[in-house]
């Protein structure tokens, strides 16, 4: 028998995947932070995503309960943003076993709601079931001018490679606490210099490679240029930043730094540059030496 | 410490939902079978839902793979028709332990397939994450035309009663095998005579007093109009039978049976009628007597 342990998360989401069909309203379907659709009769599109969050998986029953609400739908609101898009609608089905503390409930609800207010997003449905621990399952959508939204598959040779934050921050708690970067998103489509997008959730060299291999390119990351928390091991193998990953063409990149500059009031980093070595991931050092970075991509059921 | 278990999950999610607000393009939120949003620009609502299925407490896991697939979906999907919608989009998320059969999982997948392509729904993202036991987190979305979603709310006093499909199947297995009654919904739309509607999913007895609770009305059923597969008890409180529940004003009563007939090829039953007593639910028996019904509302957490 093979198990999804063997297997491993993304192979399976391929394999399970692969059967399902198109459709003539749909741009982007699988494989992207969101999937894209149009709407019929607008110049808008909407952007659909879902994302879990599990008891013992990504947070722990010792946890605050507002910040578990936080990461739930801040997880979904990052894949909003990663695509450039406005937040919309969001639903929350609750998985939890009949001993779970109400009162706690409700404070996780509180934490839901709270961020969902503060990027004009709205709960408007969900559902409670009985099960083996608490789990959310947050539903998200949201809208993005018609054929606008910023895919892992545009990046191009030459293209500058950006990430919107500090990277490795995840150990010391920022996965729960974290702000979705709905604003810095809406800002980065609105340039029109964005040629590909995504939030680092499971690590910037694992994230990275989603967009070489759909983009069909290679990329150097410069060493010294990846800002970190902690060490460059971390920064790049530490999932859950939620920082945005961008590329951005080379005639581009210093307008795109002083325009941030002026809207945010803080660096944006620019930390490599995209090859036409289809799929080559290489490091580059301070001395100019470049090695390749070994495929330690953070897989979930491994182990 | 107050429990889920002691609270029970309606009045749970009825707390939980109080504190959410509204928004100008929400039209329903919570406590319908799905939320109504407008769609700006068009004369089209979309309506949203999800549900949870649960291995152990929604299905065994001797279950066959595509029947426990079928049924994660086909709930959706009778949500989308209650609205008397049109089903569009799914999403699925998956929670499984590393030990589960992979080959299971595409056979639920399939399952998934087969009936999101029978009702032309597009299975177009969702995610996979490790936990304790299998769970399926469908959310799906479709289309209405702008204001004519049929809502819970709106049955007036003298309206007929009618379900479209005998009930109490659910333990004979039916609970995994239906077919949500999307055509239905939407004839019944197009009808344009209906006034208040709804998917069994916890029984009659328990969802009609949604309805009458939504409404502010009450109703009496005609125990011997009730289309039964077993006895009446199971037909009044088994959960799942996901037939359409719905009103229609007493003059159109007939009309809609004949061209439900033309229609469909089959009957829909007309099992009571609505009072001006709110909340009351009262059962006639066929000498003409006249009793309350007991509450005895299916609870999930309960025991």
């Amino acid at each position: 028998m093979t198990t999804l342990g063997n297997i491993g998360e993304h192979e399976a989401i391929r394999i399970l995947t692969a059967k399902l069909g198109g459709h003539p309203e749909l741009r982007t379907g699988t494989g992207d932070d969101c999937a894209v659709v149009k709407i019929p009769g607008t110049e808008t599109d909407q952007v659909l995503t879902t994302d879990p969050v599990v008891e013992g998986v990504h947070f722990q029953s010792s946890e605050k309960p507002e910040r578990i609400g936080n990461k739930a739908v801040g997880r979904v609101l990052s894949d909003i943003a990663a695509m450039g898009a406005t937040p919309q609608w969001v639903l929350v089905n609750i998985v939890a076993p009949p001993e779970q503390d109400f009162q706690a409930l409700g404070k996780i609800y509180d934490g839901i709601h709270a961020l969902c207010t503060r990027f004009g997003a709205t709960v408007i449905g969900g559902d409670l079931a009985q099960g083996p621990c608490l789990e959310l399952h947050v539903f998200g959508t949201g809208t993005v001018p018609a054929g606008k939204a910023l895919l892992r598959s545009g990046a191009r040779p030459g293209d500058c490679i950006f990430v919107t934050g500090p990277l490795g921050c995840s150990r010391s708690g920022k996965h729960l606490d974290f702000v979705p970067r709905v604003e810095e998103g809406i800002f980065l489509r609105e340039t029109g210099w964005v040629n590909a997008m995504m939030d680092i959730s499971d690590g910037l060299a694992t994230d990275l490679r989603h967009i070489l291999k759909q983009s069909g390119v290679g990329a150097v990351l410069e060493t010294e240029q990846i800002p970190t928390v902690g060490s460059l091991e971390c920064a790049l193998h530490d999932g859950e930043d939620f920082e945005l990953l961008f590329t951005v063409p080379k005639e581009y990149a210093e307008l795109l730094r002083s325009r941030w500059r002026e809207r945010f009031g803080r660096e944006v980093f620019k930390i490599g540059w995209i090859t036409a070595d289809l799929g080559e991931l290489l490091l580059r050092q301070p001395d100019g030496s470049l090695h390749g970075l070994e495929g330690k991509a953070f897989e979930h059921f491994s182990g």
